[in-house]
């Protein structure tokens, strides 16, 4: 459990979650101890209900005793025996992310801020819209802008288009950052727990379109905003971060709306960085946040 | 507009609303001055949307120059001139308070432990019940405790009885303290903006029965609680005070039930407090808060 | 008190405190009324301890007697009857207001944007700097950007020519957005109430330098910042705003730094807001903030 | 790592920090594991600056191969292998709690409704006052209540008398719940880390007498609790949860009090929990919380 040195060499993260059972921490940490890796972080959860076991392991592999490339062997026979679904994900390896857009440019720019500082550890090496406002933003950051319009009838081979996108950029994961188009379950299913939406209300408060207009009308005296992963049912994805403001009747829809914005952004950037950091397990409907 | 001396006389509270017009504030500021009156609070609203106006105004009748019996019929005309819906309350008649209770004890305890502090200048002379569990918190306090059960078919007579108790006892006010019992159209529609409830979730997710149960099961990350009037649409009433707290996965249901009823009885009291100071108007369906 | 429509013509609004007498929201309503001006909206606040009186109230000009710029003429008898410290905007002025930074990005970032969207409604004609890193950030934005190098020994000339640049560029309002400098009583004596600072902690906690590193050693568990009027004590100025976000033993003091950055650029730009709408009068060491 | 059957037998729960080391969790985990131990919650955390390990864990005794009475002296060879300081903590024992307090009644009242509740899994066999007006509130408890007057001269001797009490009960921890009494460094060095004390502000703002004084004078927007443990210093002590509340001009200092309650119990009530679910670990002048 040593910490390794700023500037050490790379670290692996295991994600693992399985039907609970005796002496799992105990043997996945000895897993890594006799191969000499350094237990930087070990975290692990519970679904007292669902009796599931969720883990979030990071090692170092400073002294590792096996190459990385064969770590995800050496860790099947463990994994097969507690019938875990798992990955490893090592610390070199950064998330190729596209960003999806639409005219809003509050969610993008804050993205793109911070990853300018290196808060996310990610490449972007795509942006996509279905309106070309958002191009100079884009270029002026260096990343390519694809414009792709949808239409109602052309959104199956706008989608074919976009899918044909990620892939020629090995695209691992997508933000939809304020894109105002609903992906079809073909698209979705592609990115099962990889696609990031934010919704401009507090879910699942105000599902669907204008959730501003309708926490005006309703008079809420508290407005949200909510980063949930994309499942093939609106709105309905496993949430992974929320945030809230208050508000009162002096605010018309117009603050709505502007005092929204600076949750919506900073929401989306949370969930990125979760994300991005592997901190996230999906448990059915929900989600396993390690952070 | 000279503070009011601590311990001096009475004051008046005018609330009104209407169509907005040229030389409300001026015309009503200047009512009170002719007569001798110290403004000490002013507070005015227009909803833009529907060109209507609200004012909370109050003032020291120290020296003025009419007797506080005679005020509504002083002001009369110039709320006829105006169209306007208005109430004028003095501050030595305090609001006679019914407390509607089940079997939860939370909420009727912040409320007469804050009532024993003078917080809600109310007089609370009748706690209602449909179990007998809280007898004894009520008698602590020297409340008359009623019991009145109700059953499905029970109900129609339930609420014969209810309201016998409250027209006997002069109640102006109830709040519906966790009171487990949908209360009919029949009920509600005799004291609109003037019955209290506590729903325990941020309105409008997880309205009707176990929001607790439905927020855990859908993985929200933030719960909350609403205090609102009720009207006959159930969890549709103007929402006065909501507040919410964070949760994650470790969170298990009875985890959300005790974080939530320490929200529960804040935002009641707030609500409470908010409306017995009557800070409170009515906009359709949305609430305008002097606070 | 009609609300005025979209688009249409210009307001005034006065801000005014006094001793408390009896009388002032009538007769300044009534001034403001026989002249045909259309109150839009009006606060006020009495200081119960100090029996001073604080006043802002916007009217429509459209229907209004008298030329805007007869108004302060016209009012100033009735100010001073009361005694009173008052000024009157006019809405077609923007406040002309400067920006100072060193390095951090973050604060100039958030206001230039918010700027563009035309969130404050000022005009900055001039952002100073005593270092040349945020130039391309100011060039991008087409704002001029001045480099004054401030050493300790030429701290004078150097505030010397920050004044006079002020001064040429007409500058009412000074933003110190992260500027890592402390102004001598001489500079902040010319602008009272019209430099706004954002201190990087939740005043009057950790003054001074460094303030997440004593954050940080001090283990507390929420950090905040602060945005406040600039006077000649250090961080000891009238507080405008602030905010806070919680923290964990897990938070290094990187982590509070890239926390603390989402507070400073929210924070600074709430009270700039507050500021360039006029709804901030000072009240000794505290504000009253009319919003 | 199964969770364990409501209602089953008792469980185990480790704290250890020592200089971090490889194999720390491996080690530990193994050490259950062998014995047939279950975990069912582990947590760590390395202070990368002092490079110190913290570690929490939890485990089922069910079908420990060991008497939980010889549980300490199987582990102890490991611990002083690790340089560790350590505690195990048994489920079935319950912390031996004495409340100190003076006047005000707000926060033990809260403590004892969840006391009632079974909130913290504690025993109260005592009370301790310098004043005797909350006797009626520990009589209708069922708790003990012993008033000590506390003098300038006679806090030695009165110091004394409480020690004695708190021996004679066989006293774990303490909680000073609004106890105006400083205590002197005699008495708190016998219980380190086990002196829970409320200071109604946000330390390390407003350290000392009368906060919320400090804080209507200096004209805060946001008022703030914080529970921590004492040390000889005043206010110095580690924190162990702080919370706030917003405020604004139109609060007057009563406004602050009566807000600063409703913190200060909830911020006290979540300290006591953390601490009597043993999830609190000292690091020098801060803690480490596992919740």
């Amino acid at each position: 459990m040593l910490s390794s040195p700023v500037g050490s060499g790379s670290t692996a993260i295991l994600l693992l979650s399985c039907p609970d059972r005796v002496g799992l921490v105990a043997r996945i940490a000895h897993f890594i101890y006799e191969r000499g890796g350094n237990i930087l972080d070990l975290d692990e959860h519970v679904d007292v209900e669902e009796r599931h076991f969720f883990l979030r392991v990071s090692w170092s592999l400073d002294r590792f005793s096996i190459p990385a490339s064969d770590l995800e062997e050496a860790f099947a026979p463990l994994a097969r025996e507690f019938g875990a679904t798992w990955k490893i994900r090592l610390s070199g390896r950064k998330l190729r992310t596209a960003v999806f857009v639409s005219k809003y440019d509050h969610c993008l720019r804050e993205i793109l801020w911070r990853h300018s500082l290196g808060e996310f550890g990610i490449e972007i090496p795509l942006i996509v819209s279905n309106h070309p406002d958002l191009r100079p933003m884009a270029e002026h950051n260096g990343i390519p802008f694809q414009v792709i319009p949808v239409t109602p009838e052309g959104k199956p081979e706008a989608e074919r288009r976009q899918i044909e996108l990620c892939e020629a950029n090995d695209i691992d994961t997508i933000v939809l950052a304020r894109y105002m188009q609903v992906l079809s379950p073909q698209f979705t299913e592609r990115y099962p727990g990889r696609i990031i939406n934010i919704h401009h209300s507090f879910l699942p408060a105000f599902i669907g379109g204008n959730p501003y207009r309708q926490a005006y009308h309703r008079g809420v005296k508290i407005i949200g905003a909510t980063s949930h992963y994309v499942t093939d049912e609106l709105d309905e994805g496993q949430i992974i971060e929320q945030d809230i403001i208050r508000i009162s009747h002096k605010d018309t829809l117009d603050d709505l709306v502007r005092k929204g914005r600076d949750l919506e952004r900073l929401v989306l950037a949370r969930a990125l960085r979760l994300h991005s950091e592997h901190r996230i397990l999906v448990n059915g409907r929900k989600t396993v946040i390690f952070d």
